[in-house]
C-alpha cells in the first residue's frame, strides 16, 4: 500500500459515511414548488431540449464503440440502422396498438427505445451482416414495448403493471439492454469472436473518451427524461453526484488493482454512477447519491477485469463491448439501492418489494426474448465467413492513400 | 435479387403506401394549443438554445468536409473565417440598411447567413487563397439579405416578397447554397481539382460520421428555428421521421447499387430527409415525412452515383464536397414535396405556385450571384500554385514527430 | 506589406472606429423587458441548458489540451479527476461552511470551480503523478471558495465583498485559473518540461480544432451564467460578437507575423474574445463587443509568438498549453476594457476603481496560492522518471496492433 492507496481508500470511507448521514436529504432544501402541466409551454420547451440531448446521447453510445481500429465505421452503420428500425416501429406500435397521440413524450419514449437496442447491440457487433442491425431494431420495438407496459412506472400514460420506481431507466433500460444482449450473443454464439486480438489506436481510442465524457456531461437529460418538472432539478443534481462518484472510483479500481489503466475498462465504469442511479434518483440526496455512484464505478470496474472472462466462458459467448459490466451490473446496483433505500430510510415494503420484483422480471424477460431473437438472426444469417467479422472491409469502400 | 434486397424494397414500399394514408395527419392529436409571443421569457430561453444549436450545426458542417487527409485544418480555418465574415456583414446590413433591432432572432438570422455560406464553399474549397474565404463571406452577406428579402416567408417582419412555405429553408438555405456554390466553382473552373485524389484515412473519415450523426440531432432546432412556439414541436417529430426516413433509404440505395457502402456518400444522404422537410414541415404529419425522408435520402445517394461526374464535367468544375448532391437535390425534393402537397391535398393552387416561382427563382439567382461572386475571386486570387491546392501545407505550420 | 495585409488591416480599422461610435449602442432596442425570479419554472428550466452546457465545456478544455501525440489520454484522466475533485468539495464547502442550499445555482458555481482548474492544470499537465490532480482539485476548492467569497460581483447570496462587475469571468475565473495555474508551475519549477518536443499529428490537432469551435459556439452559457434572465440575451449577443472579432484576429496576427498559422495557437487564440467580452459584457453593445474581441484575440496571438518564450524562461517553468496567453492576457483585456469604459463611458469612477482593484487582488492572491498548492505538489510527488513526463504509457494499458 502506497500513499495513492491509502488516500484513496480513506477518501472513500470518509465520504462513504458522511454520505450515510446525509442520505435522507431532507434538509438540503431541494424542493422546488411548481406544477408545470405536460403540454404547456414550459414543458414543451424543456421537452424539445431533452428530445435533441437524448439523440445526441444515441450517437455518442456509437462513439463508444469504435475502439476496434478495423471496425469503426460499421459499428457507426449498425447504430443507425438499429435505431432507425426500432424508432419508427416502436411508433407505429404506440400510435397503431395502443392509439397513443403523437407528442414530445411519445417521441421521447421512441428515441429511449432506439437508445436500448443501440446500447444491447453492443453484446454482439461483428458478427452480423448489416441488414440484420435494421432487423434487430425493427424486433426489438415490440420487446420494448411490453417491457415498458409490463414496468409502468406511473410516469407516463404509456405504462401500465407494476409500478416500479425506475425513473432512470437502471432497470428497463439498462438492465433491458444489458440482458437482451446477453440473450441475443448466447442464442448467436460466436466463439469466432474470442479470437479478435482487437487492436486499438491512440484516436480510435480518444473517440470512445469523447464520447464516454459527453455522455456523462449529458446524462441528467436522460435520467430525468419523463421526469415531472419540479423533480427534474433534483435529478440533475443527484444524476452529476453519482457521476462524480464513478468517476472516482472507476479509476481507484482500475489503476490498484491492474498499476495502470486500461482506457477501455475506465471509460465505460466512470459512467456506472448514472446508470445506477436511475433507479433510486429521486429518493436520494446529493451525497447519498455521491455513494452510488463510488460503489458502481467500483462494481462496474470489478466486473470488466473478474466477473467477465468468466461470465463469456460460461456463457460460450462474447459481450463484446462489455455491455454487461456498465449496463447489467450498474443496473443491479441501482435496483438494490433502490429496494435498500426504499426498504430502510423510507420503511415502504411494498414498493422495495416491486422495485425486486420488476429488477427480476426484466432481466429474465430480456434475457429469454434476447435468446429468441438471437435464434432469428442466426437463422436469417446464411453464411458469414471469418474476414467479415468486425471489419469495416465487409460493408465499406474505402479510398485511403495506396501507400501510406 | 437476394433476401436484403426483397426485404428492403418491400418495406420502403410498405411504408410508402402506408404514408399515404396518413398524409393529412389530421387526427394525430398534434395541435398545441397556446401563444407564446416573441420577447416573452419562454420564447427567449427557447431563442437561447436555438441559437448555440445552431452555432454548433455550423461547427459540425465544418468537420463534415474534412475528409481529405492532407486538407484538414484548412477547410476547419475556411469555415470559421466565412462564417465570421458574412454573420458581421449580415448583421450590420440588417441594422444600418433594414433598420432592424437586435434580438435573438436577428441573431438567428445572421447565423443561418453564416451556415449557408458554409454549406456554399463546400462547392470550391480548396482552390482558395485563405484570406478569400473570408472575402466571401463578406460577399455572400449582402447576396444572402437579398434572398431573404425576396423570398419573404412570411414569418420574420425580416422578409418581404413571395411568402412561399419553406419555414425549414429546403429552399432559401439548402438550394441557395447549392447553387451559390456551383455558381462559383462554374466561374472559377478549376479543372486541376479534378485530378485530386482525395485520400482519406480511416479518422479523417470517422470525424464526417461524428459531424454527420449530430448534425443529423440538432436539425429540428434548425428546421424550426423560426417558427412559432405552437409549431415547434410538430416541426421536430416531422425532422425526425424524415431523418430516419433518409438514414434507410440512403443505405439501401448505396448497398443495392454498390454492393457496398462508399461512407463519403453515405454520410452525405443520410442527412438528405432534414433537408428536404424543411419546405413542407408544417404541412405534414409524421407518416408522410417519413415518404419524404425515404424518397430523398434515396435521390441523394443516387444523385452521387449517377448525377455528380456526368454534372461535374458538363460545368468543367469539381463540386468537391458534393455539395449538390445533398442541399441541391435534396432541396429540390422538399420544394417539390412541398408544391405537391399545397396542390393536391390542401388545394391551394396559389400557395403551390408561389413554392415553384420561389424554388425556380431562389436556383436562378444564387446561381448568378455565385458567378459574379466566383468572378470576382477568380480575379484576386493571384497565381495559385498546384502544390497549395487542397493542402494544409499552403497556411499551417506542422510539428509531426520527424519520423513517424 | 500585400493585399491581404492591406484588407485585412483596413477592416480592422474601419471596424474599431465603427465600433467606438456604436459603443453606448442606446438605440440598439436591446431592452427585453421582463422579470424572472430564481426558482420559478422558466429559471429553473434555462439553469437546465446551463448547467448541462458548461459541463460540456468543461470536457471540451480536455480536449483542448490533447494535442501532443503520446499524451492525449493521460490529459483526459487528469481533467476528469481534478473536475470531480474540486467539484465535490466546493460543494461540500458551500453547503456546511457557508450553509448554502443545494439548487442549480450551486450546481453552476461548482462547475465553474471545476473549470477553473481544468483551465488552470494546463500550466502543469505532465508533470505530476495522476492522484496528484485528483489532490490538485480538492486543494483548489476552498482557493476557489475564497475567491469567490472576495469578489463577490453582486449577482449571487454566494458572493460577499469587492463587487466586482465580472459576470463573464474574465477575472474571477480567466485570471484566477491562469495565475493559479502560473503559480503552481513555478513551484514545481518542472524545467524537464522545456525539453518535451510535444509532436503532434494531424488527428491529435483536428481534436483541438474540434474543442475550440465547439467552446467558441457554447460560451454564451458560460458568460451568462449566473445573469438575471432579462440580461442573458444581450450577453449572448456581445459574447458572439466578441467571439467573431478573435476568429478575425487571431488569423490575422498569425498569419502576418509568421506567414503561416501554427494551429496550436490559433485554435487557443480565437477564442480570446469570449474571455475577455466576460467583464464587459453587460455594459456594452454588439459593435463595441467586435471591437474588444478582435483586441483580445490579437493579443493572444502576439501573446502566444512574443511573451510565452519570454515569460516561461523567467519564470523558470513551462505554461504547458500556453494557459496565460488565452486565459492571463484575453483576462486582462477584459478587465481592462471593463475599466475603461466603467470610467470613460459610464463615469463610474468607483466601478472602475473596484474592478482594477479586483483585477489585480486575483492576479496577486492566485498566484500566491497556486505556489502554496504547487509548493505541496512537489512534496508528496515523490521521485518522478523522465520517462513519465508527458507520456500516457505512465498510466494506461496499451492494445495497439504489434507492428501497425
Amino acid at each position: 500500500m502506497n500513499i495513492k492507496a491509502i488516500l484513496g481508500l480513506s477518501s472513500v470511507i470518509l465520504i462513504a459515511i458522511f454520505s450515510l448521514v446525509m442520505l435522507s436529504g431532507s434538509s438540503l432544501g431541494l424542493a422546488v414548488d411548481f406544477v408545470t402541466p405536460e403540454g404547456s409551454v414550459e414543458w414543451e420547451i424543456h421537452m424539445f431540449v431533452k428530445n435533441i440531448m437524448i439523440w445526441f446521447m444515441l450517437m455518442l453510445v456509437a462513439f463508444l464503440m469504435i475502439f476496434i481500429k478495423k471496425y469503426e465505421w460499421g459499428v457507426l452503420l449498425a447504430v443507425l440502422l438499429s435505431a432507425a428500425g426500432s424508432f419508427v416501429v416502436f411508433l407505429a406500435i404506440q400510435q397503431f396498438v395502443f392509439g397513443e397521440p403523437w407528442n414530445q413524450e411519445l417521441m421521447l419514449m421512441g428515441v429511449i427505445c432506439a437508445i436500448t437496442i443501440v446500447i444491447a447491440i453492443g453484446c454482439f457487433l461483428g458478427s452480423l451482416k448489416m441488414w440484420q442491425y435494421l432487423l434487430v431494431g425493427i424486433l426489438f420495438a415490440p420487446v420494448f414495448s411490453f417491457l415498458v407496459w409490463f414496468m409502468g412506472d406511473g410516469i407516463s400514460g404509456l405504462m401500465f403493471g407494476l409500478e416500479a420506481a425506475d425513473p432512470g431507466g437502471s432497470i428497463l433500460v439498462h438492465m433491458g439492454a444489458a440482458y437482451f444482449g446477453l440473450g441475443v450473443a448466447f442464442a448467436l454464439r460466436e466463439r469466432r469472436a474470442f479470437k479478435e486480438p482487437m487492436f486499438t489506436t491512440t484516436h480510435s481510442v480518444s473517440f470512445v473518451w469523447l464520447a464516454a465524457m459527453l455522455l456523462w456531461v449529458l446524462w441528467p437529460a436522460f435520467v430525468t427524461a419523463l421526469l415531472p418538472m419540479d423533480q427534474v432539478f433534483l435529478g440533475m443534481m443527484v444524476c452529476y453526484m453519482g457521476g462524480v462518484g464513478s468517476i472516482i472510483s472507476a479509476w481507484l479500481v482500475c489503476t490498484l488493482i491492474q498499476k495502470k489503466v486500461n482506457p477501455l475498462i475506465y471509460t465505460y465504469a466512470m459512467l456506472a454512477g448514472p446508470v445506477a442511479i436511475g433507479a433510486p434518483l429521486i429518493l436520494i440526496g446529493p451525497w447519498a447519491a455521491l455513494t452510488v455512484g463510488l460503489i458502481a464505478g467500483a462494481a462496474a470496474a470489478l466486473s470488466f477485469i473478474y466477473l467477465h472472462p468468466w461470465l463469456c466462458k460460461k456463457l460460450g459467448a462474447l459481450d463484446v463491448m462489455g455491455v454487461h459490466n456498465l449496463h447489467g451490473v450498474a443496473g443491479w446496483v441501482g435496483a438494490f439501492a433502490s429496494i435498500t433505500i426504499l426498504a430502510i430510510v423510507y420503511s415502504d415494503m411494498d414498493a422495495a418489494l416491486t422495485n425486486l420484483v420488476a429488477a427480476v422480471a426484466v432481466f429474465a424477460l430480456a434475457l429469454v426474448l434476447g435468446a429468441l431473437v438471437g435464434i432469428i438472426l442466426k437463422l436469417t444469417r446464411g453464411k458469414y465467413p471469418d474476414e467479415d467479422m468486425f471489419s469495416d472491409d465487409a460493408d465499406f469502400i474505402k479510398s485511403e492513400a495506396p501507400q501510406q
